[in-house]
């Protein structure tokens, strides 16, 4: 299958992170998506195209024009105050606060965001643009005819909701995706989401709508980050009630559970008769993941590919986490070569 | 004016605290009580006395008891982790997020949190339970019937509402003290807060009551944390309809028009009949604090006072902010001179 991939992704470099209880060095970095990039050259993937520019309006269908343009201007704002390390914010609109947007610009990375561990960086809008840039254009090659697809995507998105950054993402790239299937002619797409951590963010865009429906397996809310959504109860609100289905899988779960809740899904994707499939394609449910506590090995990725082309939907991979820099490229490009394997 | 204070509040000594995008040393510190202790024994104020161990259930008046035994416990869940440093949290659930407490440590520290700045330490809990006991011995004092008393507390107070910590405040001890003081038979108690940052905690513990009537003077949260609270529009809701009055000003205000603001605020304190009064006391207004806008001078602190004692109504006031330590013990103590030389 064919590779969507831009340089751009390089401007978005994050120095720290808040985890843990202190800053570290960042680990969602560029070189992630370099390991990603050579494997997909080593196996022979398919080629690897640059993406072309889409307008934003693609981003305003998912994203609120007010938080697309603070990410827009969120750098000058901060430098305009005489700072020139990464930005980040330090208090959040919890329970009992109010949803008005604050003048000064730490009071708006506050009001847009829900951690203090996704630093803005001089590059970040770039690079995350262009990754919805790398999204779009996978899903021109899906309209033109390909089985398949992967956007190495870099920052990732799943966790970025309709006003809100986090969890190193900033915009949702699989839901922007997602959305111009949905305008550009199928009728119902469905999201995949096999990163380790739950996607709140494309959970909330499209919780209350049939026409995208959002499943993922991921670590349990209560032991696991973002902590607040990604319940097995969670299935979707008003017109998308019966749309949404999570799989939170305990600390330690290996490939047997993960697999029994991939199984689930795909009968779920396959009922509801999807027409196109966007897959939220993250690694870091690796064993060795630095920040992750599952216990899937590499050829368990092959096998990943593998059930997901047996459901003979038109699929969109887009790149999403994955932090064992070393192997996160065997392992995702496993499910693409799985997936192609299984095709034929 | 007697004094209560403990030297419990060193237990207390956070680290570091996430402000301006990077982790800079606490500026809520032990010295700052130092400093307030030694101006009250220069001026020669009145007696310093310790306080009495007050029974927990003053506190859960206040705060959800789940979210006392978390602060409780919290220095121990995160040391269980294997981690020694300050406990920090990394995200929180803002808008579209849900609200259940995790199993997992590093989840009920965001849960229970709305900043990064205030560090769970490991004597986190005993200072801020003894800060309490501060604030409940000088209820008792005014019960016996003095005029006036100052609750040396730290940490501060007035960020931290039923559930949830934040701005270096764990509980909050005005908040307390107001509850005792009407358990305790006080039909309506006022609160007046004069700290440069909104007092969003004891706000939103208050807002539906009619018996406690909350005011404060403060950094415009279109410019200021904790950003999304204490705007003028917040009169109260449901049987607090009319008794909350927030006085939100620009970055740069002066005397001027704090002490306008004042003057309103002790007529309304006036019209409402209060029975007691309690005054949450940061002395960040002042021109010199290295975290705040405002520019306030050391003798204004005396007018402050005296303004405050025309009210004529048996007073507590309790320590909050003020980070420009080698002057906030002439500020605050300026306050209660200025009261004390006024009250006669
Ligand atoms: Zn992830
Ligand atoms: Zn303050």
């Amino acid at each position: 299958m064919k590779t969507i991939y831009s340089e751009d992704h390089r401007l978005h470099h994050a120095r720290l992170e808040l985890i843990d209880g202190t800053l570290k060095p960042a680990v969602e970095m560029p070189s992630r998506a370099d390991t990603v990039l050579a494997r997909v050259r080593e196996v022979g993937l398919g080629s690897v195209d640059t993406p072309t520019r889409h307008p934003r309006t693609a981003i305003e269908r998912v994203h609120a024009p007010a938080y697309v343009a603070f990410l827009e201007q969120a750098w000058s704002l901060w430098t305009a105050t005489g700072r020139a390390h990464d930005a980040l914010p330090l208090n959040w609109p919890i329970r009992g606060f109010r949803g008005r947007e604050p003048e000064a610009i730490d009071g708006k990375l506050s009001y847009y965001s829900f951690d203090a561990g996704s630093p803005i960086t001089a590059g970040t809008w770039q690079a995350a643009i262009s990754a919805v840039d790398v999204a779009l254009t996978g899903v021109d090659v899906l309209n033109a005819g390909a089985r398949s697809v992967f956007s190495l995507c870099r920052p990732p998105g799943h966790h970025a909701a309709a006003d809100y950054y986090g969890g190193y993402c900033f915009l949702n790239n699989a839901a922007i995706a997602a959305q111009a299937l949905r305008d550009q002619g199928a009728a119902r797409v469905a999201i995949l989401d096999v990163d380790y951590h739950h996607g709140n963010g494309t959970q909330s865009i499209f919780y209350e709508r049939s026409d995208v429906y959002f499943l993922s397996i991921h670590g349990d809310p209560l032991q696991e980050f973002p902590y607040f959504l990604g319940y097995a109860d969670e299935l979707g609100e008003a017109s998308g009630q019966g749309f949404n289905r999570n799989y939170p899988l305990r600390w330690g779960s290996g490939f047997d559970l993960w697999s029994a809740a991939l199984k689930d899904a795909c009968k779920v994707i396959s009922d509801y008769r999807a027409d196109a499939l966007v897959v939220s394609l993250g690694v870091d449910t690796f064993e060795k993941d630095p920040i992750s506590q599952f216990k899937l090995k590499s050829p368990d990725y092959l096998e990943i590919g593998r059930t997901i082309a047996a459901l003979k939907l038109p699929t969109l991979f887009a790149m999403e986490g994955g932090y064992a820099v070393a192997e996160i490229g065997v392992n995702a490009v496993n499910v693409l070569s799985g997936f192609d394997e299984a095709a034929g």
